[in-house]
């Protein structure tokens, strides 16, 4: 009889196998945004389970008004940590299809990584947490914490199934510390742990002036302009300074705390670079905060569309009937999006011309996310990442919003710990989406070493 | 042998045979803009050519770069004041043809209207001064002043053929006023002749951020967004008050005289009335005048179109690449075009944020048009007009802009009498055009009186 391997070598062992793993499933095109994926969904979902069936783990396909969960766990461990590992297995559209230099459902080796759509975004990050639990069961060992596996097929279409199915069935999940690998490390070679997040909440604001169209010649300095009017309103939520002037806005944001800023600025930020990669000749923000505070720990407003009028070329000598911006507000952790969007109604109110009547319709809002950085369990993942990258993880905040995040803290109140082993430059959501499989790798081992570690601060 | 007619006699006589005629020449689709039409804006053209060759005039087609003009002269009168009347043969597209109650080409009498495409705008307006020559002519008498025709084919776009002719052919169209008939009446029952047209000048102002569209998570608080930006460009363009803040801005506008004051406001105008036809709960503009002032003497700058983002349904979160904006200002007769443009693109330079690039382009062009209201001619019309109208014309400016009499005012010297037969309601350019029939014989009336009256004040 063979002895059992040690965890080093079973993650060695395992790894052609694991690419393998990695290539069948994503040669199933589940994209969650098109109805005739539908079967495509369906395998998806069935192939995460039966791989984590063959693991030993007691598994299930959850039906929800949506796509189907996939559930999962190991066996309770008694005094044990139990962690509930987060994922989705349904990917964005491929299109557009001709800027592929390969298809994006037949993945293919290019440079070290491996293109498809869906290698970073999310299942070959998900996976590593599935291989890593494949290595140290391969171990013989006793695993030192209980491993829940939550998978989801509407990530990319809004989480509808899940958020509705989650309050329900908190019990089920229950956890210490929700696991989440669906973003980026740092840098490259430079690994991160992701321990806030901001919130958002999105508009879109109509300002509406004559029944229709007028002629600009025969009307003009009868009725004011809505495109001007919205022009206004949209100037005023700013000072010239780029702080927010929305009355109110900043009274519940709390001031970032000296050994957090210290710890950002730790940072190297190129900011030359950065202004070139982004094409701006020079970065622009809220005064008295460092670029990367801007981008993840101050709240901003950014207009993400406007509309008015005659668009086509030349020129229509029109007062345009209507006028719209949408605009979304990145929040702190602190911010609610209710209060915000109180403030926000309360401010256009104050400012928009009578002449002109307004409607601000509200779009989707989530708070954003903090957890403690001095937990043992962001110790623990740090250890872990360590030992696989041999570079001890940077401690990082995101600009963006991942909404489920918020909800599992809502609902199960337990911390995430978003260990991102993807690169910036992966083409999440683009064509010719990659993951680098060095870090595919690497990533596998942290999360085998992270039951590990997790198992030590019991 | 008969005794020649009165001229009113003639009128009268001609009453029906004038109807044929704009049958006849409203049923010729000369649609400028659409190329398949070619050959009807040669019918359209040779036969209104053919039409003052029927009346004894010399008349001759011109080619020129774009589609041909029609020129056409009664013998010189030593002494005599020459007359260019100017019009255009050509009519805008039918479409959308499904919202035309008959065939835009087929004639209908509707009420005492004729419908169809080109009734007021401007074949039946155009034609009251071929038809007041024709009874003129009828009396047997000799005209008291050479009336000189030029007829054009590209109005409804751009005159371009027109433009490049008219400096080389001064000699040809001298003349001592310019009668045109392409506007309207100050309202139903109250003829009017505009001394006053304004200007315009157009631009588009593109507002450059980051080379790409940006995730408004990851960045936002890295760049200036270009929407804001461009908002804030736009915002700065008027006070609050709705005053144009652009520096010098209004340094050439001359005070309007007490007397011109004075007689704008013994026009009625029912505010009530227009907010409810509008659709607007107030009015809106430069403070320190009314309405008809505004809309008539003082420049005004208006939004014309907004584009930026994501413009589809929900939201998209991103910081835009660009933002754009397309605006026009109407000038007074005493601002220049380029001297504005000037202003505006030195505000602009002033007041963008250096954080943005932006590029300012500028569109057509056209000085105003303010005519003596005390001269001979305008005193002649108005005894023309109130002869066959049974009512004193007021006299009145109009807020939009007629590029080619400006062109007329500065290549030939001459002022223009614009004596709109039409009514504000005519639909020019929309589906369902038309023309009184009381209006275009009222018209030919006045036209015919107009030769009289004109001879009188030599």
């Amino acid at each position: 009889m063979a002895t059992a391997p040690t965890l080093e070598q079973a993650l060695t062992d395992q790894a052609a196998q694991r690419d393998a793993h990695l290539i069948e499933w994503l040669r199933i095109p589940s994209v969650s945004a098109d109805p005739t994926h539908r079967g495509d969904i369906q395998r998806a979902a069935q192939w995460a389970m039966q791989r984590l069936v063959q693991l030993g783990l007691k598994a299930e396909l959850i039906e929800t008004s949506g796509n189907p969960l996939v559930f999962a766990e190991t066996p309770p461990v008694p005094g044990g940590k139990r962690v509930l590992v987060y994922g989705h297995y349904d990917v964005q559209p491929a299109d557009p299809l001709h800027l592929w230099n390969s298809p994006p459902f037949e993945p293919a080796f290019v440079d070290g990584n491996i293109v498809a759509r869906g290698a970073t975004d999310d299942k070959g990050q998900l996976l590593t947490h599935i291989e890593g639990l494949a290595a140290w069961l391969a171990t013989g060992r006793t695993l030192p914490v209980q491993v829940k596996f939550l998978i989801e097929g509407e990530e990319e279409v809004g989480s509808d199934g899940l958020e509705q199915w989650l309050p329900q069935h908190a019990e089920k999940v229950a956890c210490d510390v929700v696991v989440i690998s669906d973003n980026s490390q740092f840098a490259d070679g430079q690994p991160a742990i992701t321990y806030g997040l901001r919130g958002i909440v999105a508009f879109e604001l109509f300002v509406e002036g004559p029944a229709s169209d007028l002629h600009s010649g025969v009307f003009g300095g009868a009725v004011l302009n809505p495109a001007l009017a919205l022009s206004r309103i949209l100037a005023s939520f700013h000072g010239p300074d780029g702080r927010i002037a929305i009355p109110g806005f900043y009274d519940s944001v709390r001031a970032l705390s000296p050994q957090e800023r210290e710890q950002i600025s730790q940072l190297a930020v190129d900011e030359g670079q950065l202004c070139r990669q982004l094409g701006v000749s020079e970065l622009f923000g809220e005064p008295g905060y460092s670029v990367l505070e801007r981008r993840w720990a101050r709240p901003t407003l950014d207009v993400n569309g406007l509309t008015s009028g005659y668009q086509g070329t030349g020129s229509k000598t029109i007062i345009p009937a209507v006028a719209s911006a949408k605009f979304t507000i990145r929040l702190v952790p602190e911010q609610q999006p209710e209060e915000i969007a109180k403030r926000v109604e309360r401010h256009i109110s104050a400012v928009a011309p009578p002449a002109v009547r307004w409607r601000l319709e509200r779009g989707h809002g989530a708070p954003g996310m903090l957890a403690r950085i001095d937990s043992p369990s962001i110790a623990a993942a740090s250890r872990a990442i360590e030992r696989a990258f041999g570079k001890r993880p940077v401690l990082i905040r995101e600009g963006g919003s991942i909404p489920i995040v918020a909800r599992f803290q809502e609902v199960l109140g337990a911390d995430c710990l978003l260990l991102g082993w993807g690169l910036d430059d992966d083409r999440a959501h683009a064509p010719n989406e990659k993951f680098r499989l060095a870090d595919f790798h690497r990533g596998t081992r942290a999360s085998a070493f992270l039951w590990e570690e997790l198992g030590n601060v019991c």
